[in-house]
């Protein structure tokens, strides 16, 4: 048999193939619908925050001036609440009632906080001066109209809405979600939860693969089921193209076997078929249908789930701005054995203190076991047995 | 001024007033739908996984027995698709063409792959012996039928689901997100985005805390804004009442000042109206509305996105599924000042090698600041000044 491809060189096909996605269009959202999407442009202020002078105090708004001799006695002229309007210019020699967030008046340069003043009939009593512009807010204090209030590529938080809420900002333009369709082939597939006859299972690689495009911040535009018939399988890419997909997956078809039909359409077309130096998941293809590209996976569940996570899911978090996926070294809990020339990607679930244990054997049809798991552990193609205590490295599923 | 009620004493009353938000009711929902929800019960398959007996690879479907005197010949007696389908039972002495995942034919027990095997003609040559269940995945050997796929309480990822369908379930039991309504008050708020009038402000508050709500994966059934009017925001409870929400969420008119609509509704129902010993979001109230749980936040957008932080997101993480805030302790890369007996959370962002630094200052109005911050830096009450090289507790945003 011919060399086997190294799973790096096909990830490195993978992003060559998956490069257009970075160019794709902006668009602008309401901003209540904007929690999660990624600012395509610096988004600018059109006001200062806050809007306006304001007290940062419920108190009373004075002339520093006029409580500088405290304690003094001042007339109150008034009250301003945190409501529309512009409140009367403050009369020298008087005080203003005034609430959190409400204007300062004109002329007032200071605010007494009702914690330090004590109230008598129409008057206030205050007992120690004030310097100018405490628990004053100035207009732009936050940041000045003009200013960036969230940069581009920022995958927007609650925090990031409250701003641009705060700056008056109804819409934003954020980069659109890559629009991803996921076919599945196989004649012996039905939908879960359909009654299954004689050599019938279910389709988990639809759902698990719709699923995981969802948590990788891309949107499922199409997701679909043929059986191992080339017409069949044309018919699915060009509804796929018609709702606008950027990107399609395919699973089954792709092996060495008879009925590949993922294999029988894309060949043709010039799609790169091969057979990786991976377990699982040796059989893998790519191509483009009418310049979108087409990432085919094998049509056994945990293979197909398994390759989305290493050669698909880093580049969609990627372009969604969500964080790199978590890879990082445990302690073997027992030891293992590995075939040459392969990577290996065991199922594994992490143990108190560091550790990692393996979670059943390396069969790609074990999606009980893969769901069980909360990590793959990786094994370099150069290595054939590790022990217990060795370090592996994990990626968190 | 009286003894302020600490954040821990806070926190508590609210743990108490959410309990009843654990007993929430169950639904059904269709597994595509279910990607991060959390299982309500142990999900049972009801079929063995894999379903039937199948063959490992693509290859020959053989009797062990008539190839352990290899190199033997056998002629090729047909062939088996991965396709619905009963397959006739093998022939001893002969050998059938089988595709992965394909049903392997009664009395066959080893499949030959195809790699190890040549064909000429109408027969395949078998270079060596083979043993009995070599390459042959058995019915159940996965998972067998009426075993628990998935047990309860676990927040469903793509594997999950992927598990599920092949164990042929259609829908899968989850816990009823928690329905949360947002209420602004102010009389000074109008729409973000809507033109600003003298004292006017957009209100951040709704849109910040239904993004946060979401965030901590629960439902917004409603959001509103009412101006400093009891009957208005009587209202505007009794729909969310309507709705069906399990909680409500309110910022503003709950300090020391006048107009403090939320006080002036609540509390002749009993609301516990206090000041906290923490810096920002000093006032906030607790009650409930008919039953159902009511959190009053302060007004300032800081002080109210901080205070869901610290009182409300980690129950709604927890109830979600979702991992804990991330909490850890960080170098702080200046010194910082605080104010005694007050439990200060500053705005802070992370720095290479661990270190945190101070973004802007302690105002409850900062929102710029806010969005420009990744952490919380959290100074305990009895600290007040803390040098560069201090650890700090800080939670990530």
């Amino acid at each position: 048999m011919a060399d086997r491809t190294s799973v790096d060189a096909h990830l490195a096909r993978v992003l060559a193939l998956l490069a257009p996605l970075r160019s794709r269009a902006d668009e602008l959202v309401p901003l209540p619908e904007a929690l999660g999407r990624v600012t395509a442009a610096d988004l600018v202020s059109p006001i200062d925050l806050p809007p306006f002078r304001n007290s940062q105090m419920d108190g009373f708004a004075v002339r520093a001036a006029d409580v500088a001799s405290a304690p003094v006695s001042l007339p109150i002229a008034g009250e301003v609440a945190a409501a529309p309007g512009t409140p009367a210019a403050l009369r020298p020699g008087t005080a203003v009632r005034i609430m959190t967030g409400a204007p300062v008046p004109e002329g007032a340069d200071a605010i007494v906080p009702v914690e330090d003043a004590l109230t008598t009939n129409e008057s206030v009593s205050i007992a120690r001066s004030r310097t100018v512009g405490e628990y004053v807010r100035e207009a732009g204090s936050d940041l000045p109209a003009g200013s960036v209030v969230v940069p581009t590529g920022v995958r927007l938080a609650s925090r990031h809405l409250g701003a641009l809420a705060a700056s008056g900002l109804a819409s934003v333009p954020v980069r659109s979600r890559v629009r991803v369709a996921v076919l599945s082939t196989g004649s012996e597939l039905v939908a879960p939860g359909s009654p299954l006859g004689p050599g019938q299972i279910p389709d988990a690689n639809g759902v698990a693969l719709a699923a995981a495009v969802r948590s990788a911040g891309a949107e499922v535009v199409l997701e679909g089921r043929v059986t191992d018939t080339a017409a069949e399988l044309e018919a699915l890419l060009e509804a796929a193209l018609a709702v606008g997909a950027d990107l399609v997956l395919t699973s089954g078809g792709v092996s060495m076997g008879e009925h590949e039909v993922v294999r029988e359409l894309l060949e043709p077309h010039g799609a790169v078929v091969d057979v990786l130096a991976m377990q699982p998941g040796g059989p893998q293809a790519l191509a483009t249908w009418n310049g979108v590209p087409v990432v085919c996976f094998p049509g056994n569940p945990v293979s197909s789930q398994l390759s989305f996570e290493i050669f698909v899911a880093p580049s969609l978090r990627e372009l969604a701005g969500l964080p790199a996926p978590v890879r990082e070294p445990r302690v073997l809990e027992s030891g293992l054995r590995s075939i040459a020339g392969r990577r290996q990607f065991l199922r594994g679930r992490r143990t108190r203190g560091g550790g990692v244990t393996t979670v059943a054997g390396p069969g790609s049809h074990l999606v009980a076991a893969l769901a069980a798991s909360d990590v793959l552990i990786v094994i370099p193609e150069d290595v054939v047995e590790l022990g217990a205590g060795d370090s592996v490295e994990t990626w968190e599923l």
